[in-house]
């Protein structure tokens, strides 16, 4: 065994499938989102993102990065343990009364990360109830499907928001079986919602646990930013309400609320939540001031929704494959993993666009993408630059327009100039 | 099914299992570490934490807390994405390139957090590895423990760094098959080191991989702070080090380091790192400063070591059961986790020192302990107020002295005085 021809091959092999990963390296300019410096070659060009996660742009608003400022002054850096061995700190505590009541659960219980936090939970549930079936979306999250599988339960995959698949499914094991069903509400890669109350109604008629995944919905749907459980009044039919402090709210963590006994059985049990640093009292203070901020303001949800559909229109209207979406995420179809990735190239080279490519296996082979997500801070006259720049891409790289006819460049809608100067790093 | 009863139980058999952990709600005093606020029961105390693994008090530098103000400020509290879609942000870039010249390797990978820095690596390097032999030390942490399940590789757990015992599963597996050796520097619950150099002759010997974990060495040995494997100029002999910017570096999250193709094969494979928000840029430039500063400064570190010795000498000296330890980590022995539980209580109620009780499973039952972690800021007096509190507890509890004759208590080693107010929250 050679090691490094191993790993080296091991590359090879991911170029030669054109699926190798290039990270951009950004610099996000607070006050002045979405543009970033972003640095390639010796060079920096000042660019706009269009596929950030940070939904409504809360990573730059003036509480939350005061809030964090103020943590990081009064109570230093970082934790300086795990929860049990010194590192519980108060703004995390705070935190946590913060999303269960968000929610309108009992507890919530914060984690490194969203991935963590559905990997830990999922698989400590799922493997503390006793011969646990687990019922999970064909299209789960990475995270979902590592927690289930981590559990060591049984688990079946149901067709993606096929409620009458599950039906079967839960049928066939019966009312005394314990059941967990996990599932998210808003699906990234497609901006498809499930259809939860069908889901919570299964889930009485045969007894099971619902865990419900809200990282892509927390902040920006309900009236306080509860998520798509808030907006609908589902909440307290769904057992476990998962989240991320890393999206919608601009900072990083993840985070479960649901019933005390629930939430302390995670807590006490789950490696992945007791053998890691808590999170810094700065991280905490930061995303309660964002979510504090979004439970009493809709301005960021409303002006998010219209940009959204703006951006779906005007790239309709073009004759962009814009594929159906009943959220703000807005894919445009492209089929093919080199296109995709020329059409991305094009973008940041030429027009100082960035929207990275969605190959497989992130999405399913031929289904390749750009996934475009505007935020409030997208105005008109961007989505008036993103439309010339894509039907330039488009037409150069030669990816099919929708039968639509493509509305003509116009002088006004030109693409925003680059700042191009040379990098000192 | 009764899904409620059944997780109420669950924390009920911790309860009666005297299991059952209670965070300590901290707020620390950056300027004045390692003095904090402790919040209990409507009250707030002012404490000395004791078990910090801040183990350099670096969460209140000024430098650090400075770096992570200065980019808040100037580029938000988030990353805004995944390190493949938007989030790799340049104070993240510089943070890797430090990282891997601190441990003299190609390349650094930053995660989340050190868990899932081992759990993703680990998991990956296995996994990738055809037909690939994990050999395991037994008392690695649990994070490394999850790593090597996950893989799905087989394993073969080596007795505690027994060097013999090692060898001969190495020789059994024979010199073709590939074997990854996972072991720590430190093992933190006893403090003791690991025989590095023989492990890496025998990874040479019979053609092995190797990979270490550094997390309770980086930042406090090794001329720069690179770990045991500098201090020891072992660092070229071992394929991957793994390190914390958790604990001696006093922010959050975890890393590893090695050659350029290993790294990119982890970057490239690891679900727990593809799927995951990247760290902001506020923790990456707030821990590439405490790096940076501890490759220069020796004075944190010197201090570090002059104040454990001290408190092992103290201790010792006044009939403390001080268990064996080469390093930092100062391990009291109790022996009970009743005891141990009660010993930690008294000592936060009567004397506002806080050191959390270690009990299974952290450690094997009948080792149960307080685990003690000096600082550079844990002064003489401290130390002195330490050793009278412990006395104290040790005779109130009815825990064993040791054969040497204990020193009476002095008119000018009493406990700090405690700040005893209303809390407002």
């Amino acid at each position: 065994m050679n090691y490094q021809r191993f790993f080296s091959e091991a590359i090879e092999q991911l170029h030669a499938e054109r699926r190798y990963r290039v990270f951009a390296d950004l610099e996000r300019i607070a006050g002045r989102f979405p543009r970033a410096i972003w640095r390639s070659g010796g060079q920096t060009r000042e660019i706009t993102v269009w596929c950030s996660n940070d939904y409504l742009g809360m990573g730059q608003h003036e509480s939350v990065v005061s809030a964090m400022r103020e943590a990081a002054g009064r109570m230093g850096s970082g934790a300086g343990g795990t929860r049990n061995i010194s590192g519980t700190n108060h703004p995390l505590v705070e935190l946590e009364a913060e999303l269960a009541d968000l929610h309108d659960k009992e507890a919530g219980l914060v984690f490194t990360s969203g991935f963590v936090s559905n990997e830990a939970s999922i698989s400590t549930i799922a493997r503390l109830l006793p011969n646990c079936l687990v019922l999970s979306d064909e299209l789960n999250h990475a995270s979902m499907i590592e927690g289930v599988r981590r559990s060591g339960a049984e688990k079946k995959i149901f067709r993606h928001n096929d409620v009458a698949h599950l039906e079967s499914l839960l049928k066939a094991a019966g009312r005394e079986q314990a059941k967990l069903i996990v599932f998210e509400s808003v699906y990234s890669m497609d901006g498809d919602i499930a259809p939860i109350e069908a889901i919570a109604d299964l889930a009485d008629k045969y007894n099971a646990m619902t865990y419900i995944d809200e990282v892509h919905a927390v902040g920006m749907y309900g009236p306080r930013g509860g998520g798509i459980t808030e907006a609908r009044g589902l909440a307290h039919r769904i057992d476990v309400i998962e989240g991320t402090l890393a999206k919608a709210f601009g900072v990083i963590g993840g985070y479960i609320t649901g019933s005390a006994s629930v939430i302390d059985a995670v807590r006490s049990y789950a490696p992945g939540f007791i053998f890691t640093t808590a999170l810094p009292p700065s991280i905490a203070s930061a995303a309660a001031a964002s979510i504090r901020h979004l439970k009493t303001s809709s301005a960021e949800r409303e002006r998010h929704q219209r940009q959204t559909q703006r951006t779906k229109d005007v790239l309709a209207a073009a004759g962009m494959p814009v594929m159906p979406s009943e959220t703000h995420i807005v894919p445009l179809h492209v089929g093919d993993p080199e296109l995709c990735k020329k059409a991305s190239d094009r973008l940041l080279d030429m027009h100082g666009i960035y929207i990275q490519p969605i190959n497989y296996p992130t999405v399913p082979r031929g289904t390749e993408r750009l996934r475009i997500t505007p935020t409030p801070f997208h105005d008109d006259t961007l989505i008036a630059a993103l439309k010339d720049a894509l039907m330039e891409t488009w037409e150069a790289v030669g990816i099919p327009f929708t039968d639509t006819q493509p509305s003509r460049v116009t002088q006004t809608e030109r693409v925003v100039p680059l700042v191009v100067s040379k990098s000192g790093g």
